[in-house]
């Protein structure tokens, strides 16, 4: 009996020491080097979704010169003091690039804002007779103009290094007349599954086989972050064919991420392939999340490798977890990108282990009354078709045993919320 | 003074037919032609993003095969009966094709499940010694097991026509060993700016000049949503030229945004043009939303075009409120897309125009008590320092003043919220 349980402490070795979510991610950080990637000089357009390596500072003054925001008359304020719909002022309309008292300017919108006056009354506010209007509102000096410098002034940093560059950061970039922008280049990352088992979708299936179907998501997910993902192929469940592809990976990537081959304690594949090529190496293996248990995270070569669970919706949950961290420090951004998010209510019960941290699948629909999760039930974490049911997870931490029905969630979304009722 | 209200009148009257935004929106999409982009087949990976046109069907059951859903050993159920920690069963390793009673054969998670066999126990829940395991648990038939078809049945429905396309329909579909999948075409879309003071950036700018940055954002915006720009240059305030790039932009694209030469009563050189080059034209002018009141909807040569104000904010919004579904629709959706959207609680009071809609620019943080919603302060509309400085808007209704501080209210986000304290 004694002997008996001794063994039974081996088997369950594994389990007692699952590291938690923070913890493995803050130690999978700390050791993936700090280098940044290398920098590239590009036009505004394809900078698009790239992350700025240089501080860009405003050249000029933004505006350049004082405008007008609206569409009007450039007038002397205090000759509109009084005004109004009953005691119109009226003015008169010249076209020069100097206004004198009791004289306007007709401007659009952007227009410069001519010598002598400080403010632009809106077209509506006035009524035109000839070459006169009539003003109806007293105004203020400054009033409907931007002023020069008022949105950027000359030396001002406009963006800083370290951010995703989006649609308003280029417009902003083009409104300074900046042309070209440093940014940092894509990472490539190796994307290797592995499994005797599997075969690539254009082969033809042989019996007990079954179609790999990682490889296809993962790289798209590395795509849709902004990273070049590199197919590594397909390896057996076998350490030699493991290292090669690997070592292989690691002179052409910038990282690696696996699929399958990793378990706790037994199957290990592809964590003592890792081990063999190099230290760090693997520097946590087992995880107290579920699904995704079985992912190991490792540092070899200089270079960050991400081991998870060959099940396809484990896969995606590691990946969000670990894997938009990984790459958010590889592309160069100052903070780590968070997915996009919602609130909602959960529609019923559902009951999580205590202890891990369960990543519950829900499908979050929008009506008059806010968001509503309705979780997605799924027997086995390989069931990609829950994924497809599902938009989004929700996060139930480590001290909980579930959701209550009508519990307010925060729900990570990887697909669109359709708006209903 | 009768004929000075008449005056007025005529001239308020511009505002007196203001829009609301759902009417406008209604209207527009309601005469754009409901025709479905052409249709392309392309591999997986370069599918993602596009949307599918056509119904994915199961050709196979998934999984193709009873596959084991764990790594332990395939066992029939009825030999685990009463089996705990303390009292073990005690089963035979085998390595045949099937299995007979008091046998077990070791599987790894996709596995086969041998023949013979009803159920898995999981590594854990076993101790092996030689030729033999102990199994610690009773199993129930199924248990562990992911059965045939469980994920999708042949014939059945896999994902429907008009859905964009994500990294987990690709999984899917590559697990079903779909090669290839037919998807809409990226519609064209062209972009013109107008304005006699705006210069390209490559340019060097005269006095009273400034640089065109719309463009470039509006590009962005609509790679993002995966139509492909078309940048049909600068047009002066001149309604001959507008015509003429109008009519040269609508012959080789799908449809046109532009960007200026709008007002209300006034200045409306582009809605001019777009009714000069045919019917239906211009069918909504004016808005009741701020900013972005100035924006005009048509539809002309059966290609929507959609005519924003110069300002860049009020550009962004009008593309978010109307470019959005009009881009979805295009794309072939079946729904429109709204963006990525959070609950948040306002900071502060704000005051807003009842009787227009109004979206005020605010910047999420997230903190451990929730996402809280900074208003952006800014003068006019033209800042495009605000939208750097801002992450996302608020829609305030046209039946409300304005926002109480601690307000909760949903945030449609348009860049990242930084994870804070």
């Amino acid at each position: 009996m004694m002997l008996s349980m001794g063994y039974r402490l081996a088997r369950l070795k594994g389990f007692q020491k699952l590291t938690p979510v923070d913890k493995a991610l803050g130690t999978f950080l700390a050791t993936m080097p700090a280098k940044k990637p290398k920098t590239v000089t590009v036009a505004l357009s394809p900078a698009l979704n790239h992350v700025l390596a240089e501080n860009v500072i405003a050249e000029e003054d933004l505006p350049r010169f004082d405008r007008s925001a609206v569409d009007g008359y450039a007038v002397r304020a205090e000759d509109t003091v009084g005004a109004s719909q009953f005691k119109p002022r009226v003015l008169k309309i010249v076209e020069k690039d100097r206004i004198d008292s009791k004289q306007v300017k007709q401007v659009w919108t952007g227009n410069p804002i001519p010598k002598g006056a400080n403010s632009v009354v809106m077209l509506e506010n006035t009524k035109k007779t000839d070459d006169e209007i009539e003003v109806w509102v007293q105004l203020t000096p400054g009033e409907n103009v931007s002023s020069k410098g008022e949105d950027l002034s000359k030396g001002e940093t406009a963006l800083k290094q370290g951010i995703r560059l989006k649609s308003h950061h280029l417009g902003l970039m083009a409104a300074l007349g900046k042309t070209k922008v440093k940014v940092f280049e894509k990472p490539l990352i190796g994307i290797l599954a592995t499994g005797n088992e599997l075969v690539e979708i254009r082969s033809k299936l042989q019996a007990n086989q079954i179609f790999e179907s990682n490889k296809v998501m993962l790289s798209s997910l590395c795509h849709e972050l902004g990273v070049e993902p590199v197919d590594l192929g397909i390896a057996k469940d076998d350490i030699d064919d493991i290292v090669g592809k690997l070592k292989e990976g690691l002179e052409k990537t910038d990282g690696i991420i696996t699929t399958g081959g990793t378990s706790v304690g037994v199957a290990d594949l592809v964590p003592e392939a890792v081990n063999r090529i190099g230290k760090p190496g693997v520097i946590v293996h087992g995880v107290a999340m579920r699904p995704g248990m079985p992912t190991a995270l490792a540092v070899v070569k200089e270079k960050p490798v991400m081991i998870l669970s060959g099940n396809p919706v484990a896969a995606i949950i590691g990946f969000e977890v670990f894997g938009r961290p990984m790459i958010s420090r590889m592309l160069g951004l100052e903070h780590t990108e968070p997915g996009s998010i919602v609130e909602a209510r959960i529609t019923r019960r559902t009951t999580t282990a205590l202890g891990r941290r369960t990543f519950v699948r829900v499908h979050v629909s929008r009506s008059e009354h806010g968001f509503s999760a309705e979780p997605v039930s799924a027997k086995g974490s390989g069931l990609i078709s829950t994924m497809t049911k599902a938009n989004g997870y929700v996060v139930v931490p480590e001290n909980r045993e579930g959701l209550e029905e009508g519990e307010s969630v925060l729900v990570h979304l990887f697909d669109n919320v359709e708006v209903g009722g």
